[in-house]
């Protein structure tokens, strides 16, 4: 037996993220919604693609969790102006959380503003933010077969981040299997194996968001 | 700067969740909810307690799922009537798919109903289905930390399985702070270092589901 079951569309979610964006617009700002599970390595693979465009760039950070700070002392401790979001359980940021923290920011002085979402595969993708592009970060633990089994938010994805490439011996990770399945969800987007804590395959990655900042911004 | 947001309270859900509890118990059958990321395991370890435990209970699994049906096909594979729920993008069991989905099941022949939650650390928290006890798997690869990031979840565990313990070595996993911040967050919950697909560490586990389930039907 199966059951299937429908759900609403969030019309009040999306106005509010047409306003985000054009305040983004207004002040040349670019940002990047970062989307994965828990344990993916969202916050490292922050403080890796800082690393290598900061001296091109100027970064801000919001960090979307549940409850706590651990992330965003991390980012504050590399020197980078960060929005805690504690959703109080709520499994994914909406615009008007976003449009709140922006007021903390001072965005005349921000080139790159990457969110860090709510550890989700699932809540996160509904929600636009107003956001130039999504990034989706899977790492070799979770499996090869996540694409299939969370189509929607590959779907979406502009790009897709394999992270912790450098343990992929140790996993029965069939990377063939990985990417045929994403050829067939999202044909279009770009796959980076990564290691954001050895370093792997992060110039590939930083170039590509350099390029589609360079593109967006005109 | 940081933002707290509020949470409403599932009156609904709760009420639908009695009447699951009420059906199952009027059967003898004791439902164990199964919380995890996608990725940690679930079906693995489903699959390894079923096999460990067979020869004494009789099994029925429910799926959950956003989309696809490659867990419950693995499952019918070891010959245990499973229902497949497709949640079309909801990142949680509600106790009425609970409710529809009992009735695809001849529930005389049940002696235990596994449960596997839609992959997600957040919003399967707060919806009762009427379970009798609540395990959440965490693997070694999404890192030590999640307890602290996300409490409630650990918090209302009757008991916590941490899958993949094979590969630990490969890992920057600290299960001495793993384990001192469970016992912060929830003291009572047992912790049980798993591999489900090794067979490490499942006489452990099991024997505890085996005492609750005899200790619950008395």
């Amino acid at each position: 037996m199966q059951l299937d079951i429908g759900k609403p569309i969030l019309d009040k979610n999306d106005r509010l993220a047409e306003e985000n964006r054009e305040l983004l617009d207004a002040h040349g700002i670019f940002m990047l919604n970062i989307l994965a599970s828990p344990g993916s390595g969202k916050t490292s693979t922050i403080l890796a693609t800082i690393e290598a465009l900061r001296s091109k760039y100027s970064f801000a950070v919001i960090e979307g969790d549940l409850a706590s700070k651990v992330d965003s002392e991390k980012i504050k401790a590399a020197g980078i102006p960060c929005v805690q979001i504690n959703t109080g359980g709520i499994c994914h940021l909406e615009s008007n959380m976003i449009a709140n923290a922006l007021k903390a920011f001072d965005l005349d002085s921000i080139d790159i503003l990457l969110v860090e979402n709510v550890g989700n595969l699932v809540c996160t993708t509904d929600f636009y933010l107003g956001e130039n592009a999504r990034a989706v970060i899977l790492s070799v633990p979770e499996g090869h077969d996540k694409p299939v089994k969370y189509p929607i938010i590959f779907q979406e994805a502009d790009a897709v981040v394999l992270n912790k490439v450098d343990v992929i011996d140790y996993f029965d990770f069939n990377e063939r299997e990985f990417r045929a399945s994403l050829s067939q969800i999202n044909p279009a987007a770009p796959i980076f194996p990564i290691s954001a804590t050895k370093g792997t395959g992060i110039k590939a990655w930083t170039g590509w968001l350099d390029s589609i900042v360079i593109e967006t911004r005109g």
